[in-house]
Parts: structure tokens; C-alpha cells; sequence
């Protein structure tokens, strides 16, 4: 028994993508050398950039994107695809190549985030697991990203378990911690990506006693004085009276989970201070975001509990990344830039793409995409100044092989020092949380 | 290999609820009896019902939530617990009694939904669990109720994988066609519930081939045709054109993907029509929320294609339901009603509901929520008019026993019936999309 993913993941997808597939296998263009490209077309309104996260995640999920019996026999029966189709499938492992920004990058509209090299089929299988993983955990990375920023200096840890689907859970406590984030209270999460775990007491806990004290009491002997107690069950002076007699001074922390905050955090404050507890930290949890964040900057509090808004993104649940063709082997057997032509916004821009951050005085100035239009890879040297490019692409799978380094809690903490430097090169204005345009410009230049 | 849920659900929860259990072993309140409530304080602004969605899956999850060797391993080495809480982990099962309202109910603000009845500690030891699941399966429904609403007799399909937690777009296509929708695009969900899988192709399937025709000929000679021809990559006319030329004028359906679609829509459908084409139907998809489906009502139209807003709950991606201790067992062998009583619209009503709606010629028009604040199940016979109160609560789980017909399969088909016939009693009014106050109000009556 084990609380391990799925063990496969081949069927989180779309019909489409295996309907779309088998008329490829019939019609000779399946193996057809193709070019995928993940990227968004716009951040949500206002935000000044997006984080790239889920990329650690995406990478385990594809080593188990098998077609096993079980899937099999479904589509079989429900005769989705043909016989021809379903032996490609059983067949299936991915053999191309998957290359793009780092986990934790920043990203701004326009950048090619993740370029898949394959075949038709084996790439455009993938299309619905790419998205459905990057557009998560890149919403909920980009609005922690804003929280993290918002708390300067104090911890903010992950709580909102309950306000998302419970597997969706998992991913957003460990996008939240990608982007800044101390720890989570998701046991799941800490067991998968060695994320520290954390947690106090809920209400329950305390009506469960007969009294305050008893409680209060009961959690001491349990976790130590060095515990948080919760003290705004009844009256929250009284609790803290309760909190710190029952503890001592040696108390760790009271959190405070209603109330007007910034009042209630400096009245407890003094009160602690004043019994002495000077040490004696303040957590606070009431459906913070990263606005409740900043307004309770000035405010005598150590650390910010944060559940519902980060877990749905803060008002953006996704992002809005896109999966699309972009270069395809023809019948002449070149290589050709495609892109969709029609109306309404949708437009996309064919060809190869690769990218560098301009960075000036130690400053990201501009995002700068090179668009080759045929089949060569763009290179970085092939724009002057090139000293000022920092490169944006790396190997995450070569020739099928996972490259080292990406995955599991290894992928977590370097995708976490990625986030955190790059975000060092933002101008300091790309921090403000006032809706404005993305941080820096991207320019595509045709090379 | 399999596509299952994860074997062991059990550390899909917070860690403080392991801790307060391990506390109240150690001090003797583990075993006291309780009453928990999961309810919701309010409705999204302007929402005008709730859905109860997840109930199914939640039994399901309940099934394997089962601490085995690698949590309780984890749980050691992580010393998260005790040894004696790792014993009492080891032996869970859930003996207790689930009720609540059925999958598929509409609620109102303070409707007691669920109500588990338990000893504290295996009780308490749900309470994220059942919150993840409902909490995100309710704010879909909620938002796809709205879309099937305003789509009227015109079906509406789940298209909203990619946007979604790879997970969580199981769970969104499931709660979607609880609430009306006739199908999705997600295999899983389909192999998983039995739900109807729709598909057609994308933009990639006609840039991969080396013109627009020679991508419908491939489809139609895969699928058909009756397929549905994806007619927007270059130019819509000439799709148009294309696909009846390639098909003839037994054409299923075509897809229109981007553009202003009441335009275009009209446009399609006059030339279809002039083409003989004149049972294809039109398929649109371009980020259509339930506003948009209300504006395409009067649009040639014939289905709708939903991603985005059907899985992020359309502005609304959780519902904020809360699982409070209403009840427990004392120190003096009696039960006591407990409720949180400090500030900022957290404070809750202790005590043990149940709750019968209010139907006058075949109108709803009121939620009854009848409130014992003591021990005593209450009982709709106890207030006057009792005729006219639908009873609300069911039973999901009695001694430990899962009910039979709340999940899989039939729970789907029983939740989407449920939910098509409480719609229909509810007041015409209820059904606007513009903002407003919650169809009919909920009295709480002391019995």
C-alpha cells in the first residue's frame, strides 16, 4: 500500500489527442518529425510576471505514461481507436527530446517554455499532461511567487489542503514552496518532496476539551512548550493568559485565526510581551492573500499560515499555456514552420524558438526570444551583445533518456534557488502587487 | 499497472490533524463521541445556489484511506506522532455513521451537508479529505450548473483538462456531468465513471499535414463521416468548403475554435445550408463561460464546448465549506454542543441539525434547517407543515458500512438525476446568471 501517483498516467488526457494520433498512423504522417511548443499568450490581468513550475512533476508523471492492460482494454471496448492504434500505444514510450525554461523560472508572454522534438504521435500525446500539470502549478507558483514577495523577510507556510482537490493539494504545496514558501502543512507533499511540514491545532481540538486549559495542557505534553497554540477559540486574551500560564514563557508561538489582524496581532503582541513571552512568536491564518500580507507588514507578526488564496492562485487558477505545433517535417521532407492563421486572438507564431534574459547591471531588461524559421536550433550568439544574454533553455529529456537533477525533492530545492535568483534580476517594480504590464518586454528577433 | 487512485489516501491531509489526535490519545479525549458538520458560511458573491459534488468520491477515498507501511514509516522517521498513535494509525478504519445531503443537491448558506459521526479521533483524522473532495468537485458543479442552465436543451461538453490539475480534471469532468453536462474529453474520467467521451481533432492535426484537405480526408476515413472537421486554422469559409466537399453532406458536426462565434456561427450555418449540409451541426469551444452560452442562445448553435471556466469554477474555484465539531461527549458522560465563539464571522452553531426543504405547489421556497442542542437527532416531524419538507439528509455510511448506490457509475447517474430534479423545483429566478442574493433563504429552527 502506497500513496505513489497513479502508476500510469497515460489516460489524463484528451480523446482527441488518441483519435488525432490514429488517423496519423493510417494516413503516413504519425512519424512525421514534429516541433511542440508550451507557451502562454498573456500573464492574468495586472501580474507582472509568471513562475514556471510543475516541469519537476511533469518529469516523473511521463516515466509513467505507459499504456498498460487495464488502459488497453478500455479503449478496446469502448472502441476508441483502432487495433493499429492500440498497438502503437502498447508500444509507447517517449523517445524525443523535451528542452525549456528551468523549473522556477520567471516567464513573461511569449516565452517558449517547454519545446517537445518527436514525432507527431509521440509528441502531440502528450499535450493534455504537459498542460494540465505547468498551467496548476505554474498558477499556483506565480501567486506565491507575490506572497513570498509581499512577507519580506517572514515565513510564509502553506495551509490550504482543503480549498483544492485533494491530489491538486499535493502539487500546490510543493509549487507554493518552488516560489518561496517555507513549508506546508500537506503530509503527502512532505513525503514525496521532503518539504517541511508543519502544523498547530485546529479549533476542534480545543471545543473537543472540556476547557481551554485542558486542551492547551493536553497539546503541551503532546508537542512541548515549544508548540503553537491557538488562542481565539473563546476570548483571545484570555486564551493567551491560558496559553503562556499552561506553557511558560518558553511558549513557541500563538496563532491567531479571525479578528481584524493587524489590531488583534499588536494587542497580543504587547500582552506576551508584558507576561513576559517575549520570544513567544505570532502566526497568523485568516484567509490571507498577498494584499492581507503586505497590509500586515508593519504589524508584530512572525509568520503568515496561507490556505485558499494560494492553492487557487490568487484569483488566476491557471495560465492559460498552450501546446502548439510549430515545425513539422513535410511530404518533401523538409522541415516547416506551421501556425494556426485564423481570428480571435489565437494567432501563434511558427518555427523554432530558444531564449535569453537581457540582463544589464546585474538588471533582466528584456526577454528575448530567437525565432529560427526553418529547422536550425536559434543560438544565443547568433544576436550581438551576447554577454548580455543569460541562456533560458536547458535538457530536461534527451533522445527519451530523463536527464539528472529535475525530479523528485532535488528537482524542489533547485527549482526553489532558480525562482529566488531570478527574481533577484527583476527590477525592484516587477514586485509591486498593483495591477500593471509584465515586468520586462519580450522581443522576438528572426535570426 | 493500473490508472487507480493512489492505493493509501490517508496522508492526503494535514499533518495537525494526526497531532491533535495523538494529543487527545495521550490525554483520553480520542475516544470521546462527536458530532462533526461540514457547511458553508455563504454562496460565492452572487451565486445563487451551491451544488454537493464529490460525495461519490469521497466514499471511494474513504475505502483507501488506510495507514499502511510506507505512511507509517514515513510518519517514524519524520517523527511526526507517537509510537502509540502509529498503533492506533496501523488499526484505522472508519466505524463510524456518514450522512448528509445526497451528491447532486443544491444547498443554500448554513445547510448542514454532511455530518460524521465518530469518535474524535477517527472523526477528526477526515476533515481535510472530505473538504478537498467536496470543496473542489462542489465549485464545479456550481459553475457547470450555470452553464447547462443558460444552455438550455443544447448539450454541453467538458473540454477542460489542460486547465486543471491532472487529477483534478478527473474529478471536473466527473462533477461537470453531475450537473448536467453530457460528456468530456477526459479518458480517465470516462474509464473511471462510465461517462460518455467526446472528441474531434486539433489545430496540430491540420498543420501536420501538408494541406487543410488532406487532414480532414485522413479524419474521415479514420472516424468517419460523422465526425466533427475542425474548420478554423486558416480561413473559415474555405474549412467550411473543404470539410463538405471531403465528407459530403453526410458531415457530423463542425468546429469553430476562435472568432467572434455569433458571427460566425451564422455565418457556418448559412453556408452549410447553402451546401446541402443542412443536419451538420456546429460545435463551439472558445472559452465560452456560462455568460457566453447565454449570448450564443439565439446563435445557430448546437453544442458547447466548455475548458477553462467549467474547471476553475467559473470565478468561484472552491466553495469554502468548513468541517466543524458541533457536538461532543463531556467529562460527565453527556453530550455537549460546542461551537467557536470569537470574532470575524467564524463564529459557527453547535449543536446536531438535519434539514428539510420547503416545497409549496412544487416550489421551493425555503431551507429548513432544524438544530437540537443536545444529543437528540432532530426530526423533520417535528415541526408543523411537515407535508411540504422534503427530507434532505441520507445515509452514506452506518457502523462503518458504505451504503450501496452512492458511488462509481450509478452514484454519477443518481447525482446528475438528483441534481436535474431539485433545479426543477427551485424558482425561475434562481436560474439568472446576474448577481443576487441565494434563491430562498435558510431558517434555522431549535427543536
Amino acid at each position: 500500500m502506497t500513496t505513489s501517483p497513479p502508476a500510469s498516467t497515460a489516460l489524463l488526457t484528451d480523446r482527441y489527442e488518441l483519435t488525432m494520433v490514429d488517423a496519423a498512423l493510417a494516413d503516413g504522417t504519425a512519424s512525421r518529425a514534429c516541433v511542440f511548443e508550451v507557451f502562454a499568450r498573456r500573464l492574468p490581468a495586472g501580474r507582472r510576471y509568471g513562475v514556471v513550475a510543475g516541469t519537476g512533476r511533469l518529469l516523473e508523471a511521463l516515466e509513467h505514461f505507459r499504456f498498460g492492460d487495464a488502459e488497453l482494454d478500455w479503449l478496446r471496448e469502448g472502441e476508441v481507436v483502432s487495433g493499429a492504434m492500440l498497438d502503437y500505444l502498447a508500444d509507447y514510450r517517449f523517445r524525443g527530446r523535451i528542452s525549456g525554461y528551468a523549473e522556477g523560472e520567471l516567464y513573461f508572454p511569449g516565452s517558449p517554455l517547454l519545446v517537445v522534438e518527436a514525432p507527431f504521435a509521440d509528441g502531440v500525446l502528450l499535450e493534455t499532461l504537459v498542460l494540465s500539470i505547468l498551467n496548476y502549478d505554474s498558477a499556483i507558483a506565480a501567486a506565491a511567487s507575490r506572497m513570498t514577495s509581499a512577507a519580506g523577510e517572514r515565513p510564509c507556510l502553506e495551509m490550504g489542503s482543503r480549498r483544492a482537490h485533494e491530489s491538486a493539494a499535493v502539487a500546490a504545496a510543493r509549487a507554493a514552496v518552488v516560489a518561496g514558501f517555507a513549508g506546508t502543512s500537506n503530509l503527502e507533499a512532505g513525503r514525496r518532496y521532503d518539504l517541511e511540514t508543519i502544523g498547530t491545532a485546529a479549533h476542534a481540538f480545543t471545543l473537543l476539551h472540556d476547557d481551554e486549559r485542558s486542551a492547551f495542557v493536553s497539546q503541551i505534553a503532546s508537542a512541548g512548550p515549544g508548540t503553537t497554540l491557538l488562542v481565539d477559540t473563546y476570548d483571545v486574551e484570555q486564551g493567551v493568559l491560558t496559553a503562556v500560564d499552561a506553557a511558560g514563557t518558553a511558549l513557541g508561538a500563538v496563532r491567531l485565526d479571525s479578528g481584524d489582524l493587524p489590531t488583534v496581532a499588536r494587542e497580543v503582541r504587547e500582552q506576551l510581551d508584558s507576561l513576559g513571552a517575549t520570544e513567544t512568536k505570532i502566526v497568523v491564518s485568516s484567509d490571507l492573500d498577498e494584499y492581507a500580507i503586505a497590509a500586515l507588514a508593519v504589524a508584530p507578526v512572525d509568520s503568515y499560515g496561507v490556505g485558499t488564496s494560494v492553492v487557487t492562485g490568487s484569483g488566476a487558477p491557471t495560465c492559460g499555456m498552450v501546446y502548439k505545433l510549430v515545425l513539422r517535417e513535410g511530404s518533401d521532407g523538409a522541415m516547416h514552420a506551421v501556425a494556426k492563421a485564423s481570428a480571435g486572438g489565437k494567432a501563434s507564431v511558427g518555427g523554432r524558438k530558444t531564449a535569453g534574459r537581457r540582463i544589464e547591471n546585474g538588471l533582466a531588461t528584456e526577454e528575448v526570444v530567437l525565432l529560427s524559421p526553418d529547422a536550425d536550433v536559434p543560438a544565443l550568439g547568433q544576436v550581438a551583445e551576447v554577454d548580455e544574454l543569460r541562456p533560458l533553455h536547458v535538457t530536461f529529456v534527451a533522445d527519451g533518456e530523463l536527464q539528472p537533477g529535475w525530479t523528485g525533492a532535488d528537482g524542489v530545492r533547485r527549482a526553489a534557488q532558480r525562482h529566488h535568483e531570478s527574481l533577484a534580476e527583476l527590477p525592484r517594480a516587477a514586485r509591486r502587487l498593483s495591477a500593471g504590464d509584465p515586468a520586462i518586454p519580450t522581443e522576438i528577433i528572426t535570426v
